[in-house]
Order: C-alpha cells, then sequence, then structure tokens
C-alpha cells in the first residue's frame, strides 16, 4: 500500500517515514522547497529517501517568500536562546504551511493512487505551531476526502501522525530502534555557512533535549 | 475589511471577486501559475487585478506539473465536445487544485490580516469536480480556523463562495449588473496560438451556455 510522506530532511519527518515503512507502507516521499533559509535541509532530505528506499522522491518548488510572514521565508532573524515556555506562537511559524504542504501531498497522493499520508508533526516537544495539533490533523483528514475523488468514490483519506503524543526523546528512541542514522538529518533553522547547526535556535535546543534525555550523543554533532 | 480572493483572470473568480467587492471588502488577488496550458489567463488575471482595484496583486509560482493528473497539467489532450452531462470527474481536473489554492490564500491572509477568503466555485453549472461543492468549502473554513492563529485566537475564518449556488447565467447577470467587463477574462482550457477560445472544451460550453441563457453577447467573441 503507498503512502505520501512529507520529508523535510529533519529528524521528526525521517522517523514518521520509517515508521510508515515498518507498517509495510511503499513511500512516496515529497520534499517542498519553499524558499526556507536552510537550504542545508534540503541535501539531508534527499540522504534521508535514499537511506528510506523510498519509491519515488518527489521535489516540488513552492517559494513562500512572497507570502513570508515568517522569519524562515523572510529577512527577519531567526531567535536563539529563546525560552521554549514563552507563550505565543514563535516567529519560525511560517502561516498554513503544514496545511500548504499536505495539500500538495493530497494532489500527488491522488495521482499515484495513495489514500494515505504521513507527516511527522508533534504536538508534545513542538513550538507552539497552532498546525501540528491533533484537532488540525482531523480536520485535514475529513477535508482531503471531501476535497477528492475519495470522496466521490466512497473512499476515505488517513492522515498519519506516528510522532504526534511522542516526546523528542520518544522519537529518537523509536528512531534507534528502527536502525536511523540520524547523522544524515538537518534539524537546524539558522545553520551557518558550513551547514553546521547553531545550536542555539528553538530546533536545535529541542532536538538536543531529546537526545539528551534519551541518553544517546548526536551524530551530526560528532562530525 | 481585507479579504484575499482567487482570481484566476475567468469569468467566475472575475465575478466573485466584485462581489466581495460590493460587500464593502478591500481585495487582497491572488493569482497562482501552476502550470496551466492556458498562460493567456495569467494576463487576464491582471487586467481584471486592474479593473477591480484591488488593494494587492500577488502572483505565486506553483508549478503543479511535476505532480501532473491532469489535462491541464500534463501533455494529455483537453476534451473537445464533450458530454457535460456523462458521469465522472473528466480529466481537466487537477488533483488538489483548490486545497492547494486555498491553503496558500489562507497563508497570504494570515499575513496581511484577513479572515476572508473568497473563491468563485459554483456548484451548479460545473464540471463535476470534488473540490467545488459546499462540504468541501465547508470543510476547508473549519480547517482554516484550525490551522492559523485564529484557532488560538479565537478568531474564525470564512470561505465566501458567492457564486456557489449559481446558474452560469445567473452569474452573467450579477456580473452585468455590477458593471463587469467580461471582455477583459479568458477561461478556454486549450486556446489556439493566438489565445483565442476553442469554442468546444468543458470551460467554452459552459461560458457559451451562461451567456446564451442570460440572453447577452460574450464580449470575447466579438473581438
Amino acid at each position: 500500500m503507498r503512502a505520501v510522506v512529507l520529508l523535510s530532511g529533519g529528524l521528526d519527518s525521517y522517523t514518521a517515514a520509517a515508521i510508515a515503512k515498518a507498517e509495510g507502507f511503499s513511500l512516496f516521499a515529497l520534499t517542498i522547497h519553499y524558499g526556507q533559509r536552510h537550504a542545508r535541509e534540503v541535501d539531508a532530505a534527499r540522504a534521508v529517501a535514499r537511506a528510506l528506499g523510498v519509491e519515488r522522491h518527489l521535489e516540488l518548488e513552492v517559494d513562500l517568500r512572497p507570502i513570508g510572514g515568517s522569519s524562515l521565508t523572510s529577512d527577519a532573524a531567526v531567535p536563539h536562546g529563546r525560552n521554549l515556555d514563552a507563550p505565543g506562537i514563535p516567529s519560525t511559524y511560517v502561516p498554513a504551511r503544514n496545511t500548504i504542504f499536505l495539500s500538495l501531498a493530497l494532489g500527488w497522493a491522488e495521482v499515484v493512487g495513495a489514500h494515505d499520508l504521513v507527516i511527522g508533526v508533534n504536538a508534545l516537544d513542538y513550538s507552539g505551531y497552532p498546525d501540528c495539533r491533533p484537532e488540525f490533523v482531523a480536520a485535514f483528514e475529513r477535508l482531503a476526502t471531501l476535497a477528492t475523488r475519495a470522496g466521490i468514490d466512497g473512499a476515505r483519506f488517513r492522515v498519519h501522525t506516528p510522532l504526534i503524543a511522542l516526546s523528542k526523546a520518544e522519537i529518537v528512541r523509536r528512531g534507534l530502534e528502527l536502525g536511523l542514522d540520524y547523522g544524515l538529518t538537518h534539524s537546524c533553522y539558522d545553520p551557518g555557512p558550513d551547514g553546521r547547526p547553531c545550536g542555539t535556535c528553538d530546533s536545535c535546543v529541542l532536538r538536543a533535549r531529546g537526545f539528551d534525555e534519551a541518553g544517546v550523543p548526536d551524530p551530526v554533532l560528532l562530525r
């Protein structure tokens, strides 16, 4: 059975894809180049797709910079050393990003005959983004069926979020059980010119916390 | 109050935008270049945006051809002289197009502070596309609120579909009442090299039927 999986090159989407593969899905990986600052992520997505042995890896150009509204898609500075428990939505939130990405995944799924979408969103150790919440995912699942041939043919779309209830440490442990090489991944929002993670953006801090609590070193930092 | 309106350059989106303007919305028009065959539509979108006096007109490049699955985004032939009452979804259906377009509109709406989206879908004289049905629109409206800051701040998104229950003739009559110049628009799925409408694709046939039933000539055909 085919599944379209959103693959960013980060730790979460790699793990979500691997869990779907372990469940028996044949993977159709979709990476969106949305003009994010960390193009390093795109190289990681290719490496991860190869490691997963995906059936196909489609890369789409959807530049969201003309829309802006995020420090990831504009010239605004990415925050460093932020208090992750501070209320509110951080500037790295990209307006409607997961909705846009899932919509594109939905389009491709119709073409390849998949009724399953996989996304590595996480509602525990995340950054307060509204489009990572279970109620968002449930609403998209319902929409997906109504939006497509499925809604007319009586089929049903499922959106799989295998990480949604896991802590970052649990995600890392699950991935290591599955034999994943996290050295291939890239999570940093604001890498240096050499592509190395900054260590102080939200994404780096959450990742470090995950490896720390899992009691294993992050292979990316051992290089 | 601001509204983001999807503007294709066709008759329907022009009319939907004009109705929203007449209701007092300040228009933020969004045109998506999705690799459709009829690039002529894009020139029409610019002319229509000018005629509407929109606050801003944003054009985004989102090439859906790598996804394919439609005669509008692949080399498959657009059907001519098709029986519009034939059951099934025609080859001009672009998988998840309205979901993708509304998602992009949603992202921009968040940035410009709009909570209203306008789309010219029509559930009567249409081509059997699943993403033109009222239940799809209602599901997207619910999703939009959950997907964004609105869902956290207690605001609510509305998706306006002023044409959804109108026949093509009623759309034409409403637009003429509003003083619209339909000579600016372009509806054909498969125009000739000179940009002139073919007259036999679904979109041309539906348009002709609309002007015919409204008892007025189509200005595009008078040139």
